[in-house]
């Protein structure tokens, strides 16, 4: 794993945007699916529901302008927004509690599309240290200073149990990581100059039940 | 699984309130753990970083409030919450798509424990279809009408390649189920009447590592 190259600084991006960005990425691998080779902004913003101006003002933030009345290259812009997202590159990672979510995390092959490469997973269980998920080696919290360096480790993913969640967190910062995925619900507090990105899953079931009650079918 | 009650319904809250409702939730279950009995707004506020009166108007939502000088019940409000929120109830759920991250989800027990049921698993491949996953079965998308039916489902979970989201999630609507929650990077149109609720795992990703490449630390 030594021979692959580390992740090139990004641009910096206002959070809407990226956020959009990998709307427009889906589309276009639909569209390219279909053998289809140009899209235009109009054609875009039908099927995405944002305005063409906003989606011109988002591509334009990657140095991408679309050719009059033919519109963008599609396969250059997959290409193009790959880039700007960070999924062509890899970002190596640990995951920090391979409990249920942790070990379901790890199993995803798919977050390797998208540039996560879980390299190490750490976890407190005796019964699970020594193991290996999916080709993961599992080691205890004590080792993560040492693995973060023999690794190169940016990112920790947190899927711990909420009583350990904010514990867990201070020794990723510890060891030197400073980006944490949090998919805790719990308001984890770092550092000024470490990044917190959650995914409350649980919020969103929340809503989602909520919503469902509302429609009143039950 | 037949003598499972059905969810009631739940009273309407603004999003916001139901998204910081699993927040309290975590911090009083740490709290519990540390057998703890009662917590003041003032002390939840300081933990979370949210203002105790948006704390006191949250709950309140709830019927819920604090007692003078002592403040809340810590059991008493876990079990309010988590009533309130949907997670002590059971909503039948089915996994649209079990490759990667749709297997990941139905091996992830921790999603029953917040309510999530997941009785039944859709694949497109025949190889995946009559196998299960943790004791769920998989079946050919052309079941999942009489499957929607059978089995009660409430929510449709797609985790499906993003090429075919939206033809599955309109299998998914067609069937009768009326909430999606989607996890893949398209944007999915559904009819009025039927909820969907946007995971986007990439995004946050895409985000993070924006924000990580801004460190300038590689």
């Amino acid at each position: 794993m030594n021979n692959i190259p580390e992740p090139a600084q990004l641009p910096q991006l206002p959070e809407p945007t990226i956020r959009r960005l990998p709307w427009y990425l889906a589309l276009l691998s639909t569209l390219r699916g279909n053998k289809e080779e140009y899209i235009s902004t109009t054609r875009m913003a039908e099927a995405l529901e944002v305005a063409p101006s906003q989606i011109a003002k988002d591509l334009s933030f990657l140095g991408v302008r679309g050719k009059t009345r033919i519109g963008y290259e599609i396969d250059a812009l997959i290409a193009t927004l790959r880039n700007f997202l960070g999924f062509d590159r890899r970002h190596n990672a640990v995951m920090v509690g391979v409990g249920s979510l942790g070990a379901a995390l790890v199993a995803d092959s798919g977050l390797g599309r998208y540039g996560l490469n879980i390299v190490a997973g750490i976890d407190v269980d005796p019964d699970l240290v020594g193991t290996s998920i999916n080709g993961v080696d599992i080691y205890k919290p004590s080792r993560l200073p040492e693995l973060a360096r023999f690794l190169r480790l940016r990112i920790g993913v947190l899927a711990v149990p909420v009583e350990s969640a904010q514990s867990a967190a201070d020794n990723i910062v510890a060891s030197g990581i400073r980006a944490i995925w949090n998919f805790t619900p719990v308001r984890i507090k770092v550092p000024d100059g470490v990044v917190i990105t959650n995914t409350s899953i649980y919020s969103h079931l929340a809503v989602m039940y909520n919503r469902l009650s509302m429609l009143n079918i039950d």
